[in-house]
């Protein structure tokens, strides 16, 4: 495999999976060529002039759209862990005897655990996708037959958009669908919220097969899949467990560090101005960004500031926000508790938004720049303010890549990470994965200090005679070094990729190797 | 002009400004091979990164936009009778010198008379959309230098979306947007409902610019155009008329005659069985139209019967409807009046359609061919069940085919026409311009009978009792033929063809003749 060095200085493949490569250029540099990729003109002559496309099994509808091996099949991952209906389609692919499937979801979850024998037998060649928990073991132990591709959201939809990634057959699970394959997310006994991940897929692959436990009359409405990208459609008795699919319980954090650091961002964001009437933020949904948005939420309702718009992941503490009158439009891109489905649906500008609106970095623009404030997690970052949100310390994937790359364009992109985790350091000299280069990210925030980018004068400017505990990272990478000692780099082959991290805009960012 | 006959007996041309075309072969038997049409991939990095596009003026934006001299530049027709931009767009682009422009509109209107300069000095090469009024007569004379070619609807998102019509620049008339591009027709001073038929435009021009006299904030919701498709906005004073845009007074007809036509079609829905619980049905916004829609819902009431959905062209009949719980759902197309665009933003059962949903013949599948019943209008019906919804009876080109060809696929097509109009027979031995094949067309509604097309047995079957004026279409065509006399053959040059017909699937259909 020839290895070359990218413009971030990372060694990267010319070659994945017998596909060239392009490394990375620089942020911005590459220019893409060419024309988007082009679909099968198909005929309503071939189709039912009733507008039911339903057929008896998924088995059926596979058969029909041309199963068969080595192709690439989609999947989204708005089912999160309950999804029931990726592992019911692979049984399938299996019963059918069809091998070497390139298997494009947009994330996976500790569900797809099930899917290891499908990897060991040959019925999967490899994922291009997040390989989280045990499939990521699994990759990371370099046992997959093939090469891992992991991609943002935004470069899952730039890859198909451009014809990298050509979707043979997408499944698309649907809590809400008509015989036509119109179908919702927002309601249904699986209700997910919004079905934006496939978007990408219900455009671009050859075959549309959209699976549904809620059937209903044309049209389903709203349509967030449209019935006229779809061929087929399948009713079966359940997409997935409820209980997983949002879970309900989503809550902030209680760790009193992680509380600090919660408050130093809202803090952070009020100093800096840029919590200011008609602003905007993004935060995910993990209990230190729910407890951001909360202190955030205390600050704007004293001030009496109201944002234009707060990007999701949505979840309970954002909906408030917009009941109460805090913001003008949650625009969401997957609704991560139930009452952010709830919202969805009732509230007109609870807003379904897709890696196309978002994160595309092809497009004409997209919503990722435009965003005042971003607050995202790593798992490491380094004195280059290099970001890895991939690999752990002992070198095994965990995590996709999400829509953080993406969210690393807003105007200021904030870490919020602990300075160490079970006392193994966050923040390093040296990421062992990059993941996000440090140019675009501007503030680190941790329990010890705050670090912001040197590149960001302005906001070193602003905080000049703050009261917040602002470092430079060499003195925050000190102090946890002083109290950690210096972590072990990972035990990996140097000679075996077993994943690339893709950039933005497709090209090759950096490499995963093998543990040994 | 080499021409030959195609598979409804007419003559076309092998060549239309000079690309090749494909004769008519029969309903559903052409089948289209190849792709979709690529469109140039961009890079957010050439977009500005605060997501504001905002330049000068339209003259600046088609600059950048590289505006040259033979090119395709689409438009729009939402904003109807009322359009101001389109005149101040060619202006603009007659300002800069530029010559032999493809004009690609969406549909034209009596307003756009101002053009016929444009088309008499070269700035306007030929028209492809409908030539109505003064336009339609300078073509029928033969004076426009290339040769107009009238698409339906789904016909043009069809030629787009197969890249027949490779659009340069798109302008899109948008009463409502933000400094990104998001726009929608909804709501500002020069609000029309919806903005569909720019949709195909946005999606595949190379060069998309958004002219608006409402600019708000980021997000512009709902987003019925993507800013991520959007190359500039462009603030004006003034986009149109209102007055002219949404009539405000559409009523029904009060017409005794067109009246009797509008209670023949709601009994024959009636005893034909169609209006039935769940039912749907399309009916555009003329008089005798309307006047069907409230002698249905009358009957509707009386039987206590609601239908799944109505397709708009909405009007008040049609929202009134809805309003009152006699159909779950609108689906529309354009609105007519102002409480079709007040209901649009209030109603989110009144859904915003596009001719890619409703009737892109090249999807896999549309809505109209699972609307239940459509009524439509015609100049002409023939022997044959032909109809002509173009020309009328001395040869000139009048109306633009709407949606009317996509309509056609409904499970039950009635013409609702007078048999005669100003001592003219509407039906006729032979149709002068093929626009809708016999064999789609089921019924003929006129104030002397009705005319089942004989290939609908099980109409005829279920109307056999009826008090229903039931006839041979020969009949009423000896009726008229009796009072009005046999109509003189328009006077055209055989030899010289000033437009062509498409069918929906981009074959062509017939052609029209100069007018000597």
């Amino acid at each position: 495999m020839k290895l070359v060095k990218n413009a971030a200085g990372r060694m990267v493949p010319l070659k994945v999976n017998g596909q060239p490569q392009i490394p990375f250029k620089g942020i911005g540099k590459f220019k893409p060529g060419g024309g988007t990729a082009s679909v099968k003109i198909n005929s309503c002559a071939d189709f039912p002039d009733d507008g039911n496309k339903v057929v008896e099994t998924l088995k059926v509808a596979l058969k029909k759209a041309g199963l068969r091996d080595g192709m690439t099949i989609s999947t989204h991952h708005h089912l999160r862990n309950g999804d029931i209906l990726t592992n019911y389609l692979f049984d399938t692919i299996k019963s059918m005897g069809v091998k070497n499937i390139r298997w494009y979801p947009s994330a996976s979850f500790p569900c797809h655990e099930h899917l290891l024998r499908y990897l060991k037998d040959g019925t999967i060649h490899h994922i291009e996708g997040s390989m989280n928990g045990p499939l990521g073991k699994f990759t990371s132990e370099g046992k997959m037959k093939g090469t891992g591709i992991l991609r943002s959201h935004g470069g899952r939809y730039q890859a198909v958009q451009d014809g990298e990634v050509k979707i043979d057959i997408a499944v698309i699970a649907a809590p809400t669908a008509d015989p036509f394959g119109n179908a919702t997310g927002d309601r249904g006994p699986s209700a997910c919220g919004l079905l934006g991940f496939a978007l990408a897929d219900s455009e671009y692959a050859n075959k549309v097969i959209v699976v549904t436990d809620n059937l209903v009359p044309f049209p389903c409405y709203p349509w967030q899949i449209q019935g006229n990208n779809v061929d087929y459609v399948v009713k079966i008795d359940s997409l997935g467990d409820p209980s997983k699919i949002v879970s309900g319980t989503t809550e902030v954090t209680k760790s009193p560090d992680r509380l600090l650091i919660a408050e130093y961002v809202a803090e952070f964001l009020e100093e800096a101005g840029i919590m200011r009437d008609g602003f905007s933020f993004q935060a995910g949904a993990g209990g230190t960004n729910l407890a951001f948005a909360v202190y955030l939420k205390e600050r704007m309702k004293a001030k009496g500031i109201k944002a234009r718009f707060i990007r999701g992941g949505s979840t309970k503490y954002l909906v408030e926000m917009l009941e109460e009158g805090l913001t003008d439009f949650i625009l969401d891109g997957q609704t991560f508790d139930l009452e952010g489905v709830r919202s969805m649906r009732e509230n007109a500008n609870h807003v379904n938004t897709s890696p196309f609106t978002s994160y595309n970095y092809h497009g004409k623009g997209n919503f990722a720049s435009i965003v005042d404030a971003v607050v995202l997690g790593a798992t490491e970052v380094d004195l280059n303010f290099n970001a890895n949100v991939v690999t752990h310390s002992d070198g095994y994937l965990l995590h996709g890549i999400g829509g953080w790359q993406n969210c690393l364009f807003s105007k200021c992109t904030i870490l919020a990470i602990p300075s160490f985790r079970d006392r193994i350091p966050v923040i390093v000299d040296e990421v062992n994965t990059l993941v996000g280069p440090g140019q675009l990210i501007d503030v680190i925030i941790t329990e010890r200090g705050i670090a912001i980018n040197p590149r960001r004068k302005d906001l070193l400017h602003k905080l000049k005679n703050s009261t917040l505990p602002v470092k430079s990272i060499k003195e925050l990478y000190k102090e946890v070094i002083d109290i950690c000692g210096k972590p072990a780099k990972p035990k990996t082959d140097k000679k075996k990729i077993v994943a690339v991290i893709k950039w933005v805009d497709g090209t090759l960012l950096d490499s995963v190797y093998k543990v040994k």
